[in-house]
């Protein structure tokens, strides 16, 4: 690709001031004099990571990816075993793309508790990934942890080979921030807007809430299996008209109680926006025969093929904007 | 420029296990069931991110991008006030650029202590970074804190009125996690050697240490302001011989301890390496005329004169590689 610009800038935050903490005394290197050092004072806090790839010339506009909890915005710029990640696929679409992480999360930064962040930080296990993002069963996850086999689910596009290089992007999370995040992801759709939003799980659900507090900056959503839908009133919804939705979800959600919920959850929302006029698209893969998709549709391995129904969705909906660069092919998606 | 591919993967690292944590009821999205975390398991530690743009058509070859202490590779991708960041800089040279998170910092995710990590994170407060990378004097610092004036060096490159969106780059730091992040470090030398390293600060002492671990892989070494410097042997330094190094420095160091020990320490560095015929050259930006610069040049007001410094040393010295794309200026560096 032809490359403009790229980047990054940090979106959102404020400071905050700590006191009543005791000076560190610290050596940062072997060979040099200690300092000592301050722990009170100021400190940015919820600001925002932004990095963008611009290119020469774009012409579907600004495209932003938004991550899901436990992860950064790494994962959409490479599969765990080495092929191109959705930051490209939608480069090569036409779109300059903005992958961001989450406040406290990646390059975001993170502060210090309880000082700064009313609650302490809670990270996921290998075990644990492996079952929410529906590789395989929790009774699998179970095992694993004490040191058995860990069975994927039959059929699963994961790449279960390198499930061990993709658990090296997961990154600790805090439940206490969500207010501080979703004031973040609004300002960078006010600044980059009018946009296009993919976002994953807990972004595809700060996402819906974004499309509702600045309807007029977003030209379509994407929400990949979105935990969590917002709360809004008629005249709220109302406003999304011309901000189509499309809700997307992958396999085996059946058998997790979980999963389930938050399914049945999201089908309540797109029941919501439609009765408010909003168009609402809800694909559901294996409904559509293509099977086993994980909650990581961005990394399995059809991932690529995932990625061209989305573009496509959005391009019919783009009105004026050009064909994306990719091959077609003709599939039902719905 | 045109670009072949971006993507980013993660390099090094163990798994640890934790045991005897009780588990976490753990509610992750309203509206959803609650979560039982099982807070021990296997988790990822010691791993490394790295970020890559390959170009269409390298012709300088590989260079990574290695930041300093309490903070990111986004140093590297854009100035706080908006500029070209040296990424962009070595792409326009002709290099394919990773840009790295050191280990436990930014992408590359952190751990708990003290199960896995041994200390608890360092946290640099604004006033301190305002002073330790040398904007202002540690009186300036001080005064900042108690809600003063910030009052910055005679002259100072660094950009003052971008210096509150520096600071949302800052990440927390530990000190004990040296040897995990060396290691990282010299895994990536050895899988995109025969490289150009162009470090800076706390990063610039694991790079010297990288090329004494494989000098076979390393084509030249740039060290921006390093703290701290490697206890080789004789044979180790002599290893060394087809590795030329740069030592670059700013200004203000004279009035600052710290730093004074930090350059006196590399001059000693510089002299043995000299001794077992290595190149190595040292270049005082204020001596060649060049006034101003603080502790981080590549953010610095000249930061692309700066660049286009180092680009040019590593011109001369790589033979055969074509000229640097950038427009040349007739000026004496050393």
């Amino acid at each position: 690709v032809n490359v403009r610009e790229i980047g990054s800038f940090y979106m959102g935050g404020r400071v905050v001031e700590v006191r009543g903490l005791d000076p560190l005394e610290v050596r940062f290197t072997s060979g040099l004099p200690p300092r000592t050092v301050e722990q009170n004072g100021r400190f940015d806090a919820f600001q925002m990571y932004v990095h963008y790839v611009k290119l020469a010339a774009s012409e579907a506009g600004p495209l932003l990816l938004w991550h899901g909890g436990s992860m950064t915005g790494a994962v959409w710029e490479r599969t765990p075993d080495d092929r191109p990640g959705w930051q490209t696929a939608f480069l090569e679409a036409g779109y300059d793309v903005y992958v961001s992480d989450a406040v406290e999360r990646g390059r975001s930064s993170w502060n210090r508790h309880p000082e700064i962040y009313a609650s302490a930080p809670v990270y996921r296990s290998k075990a644990e990934a492996w079952n929410i993002f529906r590789i395989g069963p929790a009774e699998a996850a179970a095992e694993a942890n004490a040191g058995g086999v860990w069975q994927a689910h039959p059929g699963v596009q994961f790449p279960t080979e390198a499930f061990d290089q993709f658990t090296k992007s997961l990154v600790p999370r805090w439940l206490s921030n969500d207010a501080a995040t979703q004031a973040a992801y609004d300002e960078l759709v006010r600044r980059t807007g009018p946009c296009t939003i993919v976002a994953h799980s807990q972004g595809a659900a700060f996402a819906l809430q974004a499309a509702l507090n600045s309807p007029q900056s977003v030209r379509a959503l994407v929400a990949i299996e979105p935990t969590g839908t917002p709360h809004p009133t008629g005249q709220e919804l109302a406003a999304l008209r011309d901000v189509p939705h499309l809700l997307l979800w992958g396999d085996f959600i059946e058998g997790e109680p979980f999963w389930r919920a938050a399914f049945e959850n999201a089908e309540r929302y797109a029941s919501a926006l439609r009765s408010a006029g909003v168009e609402c698209e809800r694909v559901v893969l294996p409904r559509n025969g293509i099977y086993g998709n994980s909650h990581l549709p961005m990394l399995d391995r059809n991932s690529e093929r995932i990625a061209q129904i989305v573009a496509r969705w959005l391009e019919q909906r783009a009105g004026s904007a050009p064909e994306p660069h990719f091959e077609r092919r003709n599939e039902v998606v719905s």
